[in-house]
């Protein structure tokens, strides 16, 4: 059976988006493209601003409320029901709760071919490149670099400071079906 | 039962962001937006750049292939699964086919409480606003004012070149349950 | 003499941006494009989250410290100098201090022939555009409506909450030489 | 004297805009930054599809017309006459004549204190990175790496293949008085 979701997961400013658009670009089929950012920015401004939503505090640390875990929930149901309708989808997402984050994912996913993909970067270069994009809080890509991937079962990974956006993505390429 | 889906129809540049941008702030409890602008930011290059995807034409006018219309459907099966799944979802469309489209739509959304809400603003009204913000092929909003309304059946009818989008927001607010 | 400068005043969502793009579009003559809100993106972060520069107060007050008003100057003298040196200018601001403010901006533009534009829209209706933009600190629509014009001495005065961007922008290319 | 103004020059996707964030970051004074995409965005739409403005041919080269270069002097000198007004500005550019465009800018900037850095980068990685940008025309980065660069005198030059940009930033900042 051929591959139905690919999931990439990685902490902030891992560079994920664009393995996304070049997976898009190389990928002989279209897939389409959906991931946490875009969930945050279909959310009202009452679950971006309060404490049952999803916060930043001062050093880049996320914290995430029960109002936004519902949502999440059903987004995420719904994310899997484009596949199963016969979309075939790439999903970017940060794993804040490691390997919890992906069984919770996984159960979504259910009966789907499923690629699952570590999108690496250490800390420090992560910062760097969180510095250098200059719209994202200044603090997640370090904070969030290495416990994202706790415990996380991977098909495939790549590091993104040592590999080119394009070349991760022919690497996945590879690995789908 | 309380509305489970607001589903906003209008041409380019009728407003229809902004009436959800509002919906979202004054409704009372969290509701998530996803579009047609939605999708077609997910969407490969190979689908908004090629035949078979969805391409715009030199009067603004919107050439939709087959590979578009099948991931459209793949697309609204999982935005009514969210909806299923406990979300409540604003979702903003352009039915270029009218009453087609809207059976179309109504079939996805079948079991769910639905307002549909139609977002009128007069073709000279809005090709002056495509003007104004710059960033959509002219010729879309004049193209599209008339013909997504033809043959839709709306519980709620606003016009933005008569009302703030505040004010069309409080008037479908009151009609959502 | 033909007009060298247009300068557009108005408080933040009264709808300056929507007569530029159509200004643009609709002058015979190629005019560039320069506002307060480009010169906030070219900043650097020190001076956009700290005293010395700009900062947001939680009801939309707008701050701003001496680092910036420093820079503000030197910026305005090099929109000058654009203008000098032959290119015709659409300048849009946000006289915070009115007259004042609009005597500053004199100052810097002496010589050139200059369109003074006032851009109104009542509190209640910039308001909802701002919430209807999502993209700006609720508060600074209403808090500046009205001081931004205090003194303030125009050649045309134009109101987005009556007139479409597009008509505003007529009224004003006619009174351009 | 100190350095009043840093001029980066790179082909498109060369990473010119991560350095030029990072060195207003880390700079100890209060940089402005304005680039040859802030005077595109500034131009009106006459000038970006005709052909006496600046247009994108199918591979991705940029045809440039009379009319866009006389406003480029304009918008040179008038970031010059900032620079003299006292602000220090990071002027990023594409310098698509070489040497010739070099001196142009040069003699705009006649009698400021300017460091002038090459941001390389080669043409195969920039080309992946565009891909991965996905918001830019396909073959602009491939076709402009090394042109740019043609004849161009540095003071310092940097490599984005093969350093972060932060590091680059680092690099120049050394360099800056």
């Amino acid at each position: 059976m051929s591959t139905q979701v690919i999931v990439l997961n990685g902490g902030s400013s891992s560079g994920k988006t664009g393995i996304r658009r070049c997976l898009q670009a190389i990928l002989p089929t279209p897939w389409i493209a959906l991931g946490v950012d875009d969930l945050i920015k279909s959310l009202p401004p009452s679950l971006t601003a309060s404490g049952s939503g999803i916060a930043l505090g001062q050093q880049g640390e996320v914290d995430v409320g029960a109002g936004f875990r519902e949502i999440e929930a059903a987004w995420t149901a719904g994310v899997a029901a484009m596949a199963r309708a016969g979309a075939r989808v790439i999903i970017d997402d940060v794993f804040l709760g490691g390997a919890a984050s992906q069984a919770r994912t996984r159960e979504h996913l259910d009966g789907l071919e499923v690629v699952w993909v570590g999108v690496h970067c250490d800390a420090e270069t992560a910062a760097g490149r969180e510095y250098a994009r200059g719209d994202r809080t200044v603090g997640m890509a370090a904070s969030q670099a290495e416990i994202v991937h706790k415990g996380v079962v991977y098909d495939i990974e790549v590091d993104t400071a040592k590999t080119e956006a394009l070349d991760c993505a022919r690497a996945i390429a590879a690995a789908v079906s």
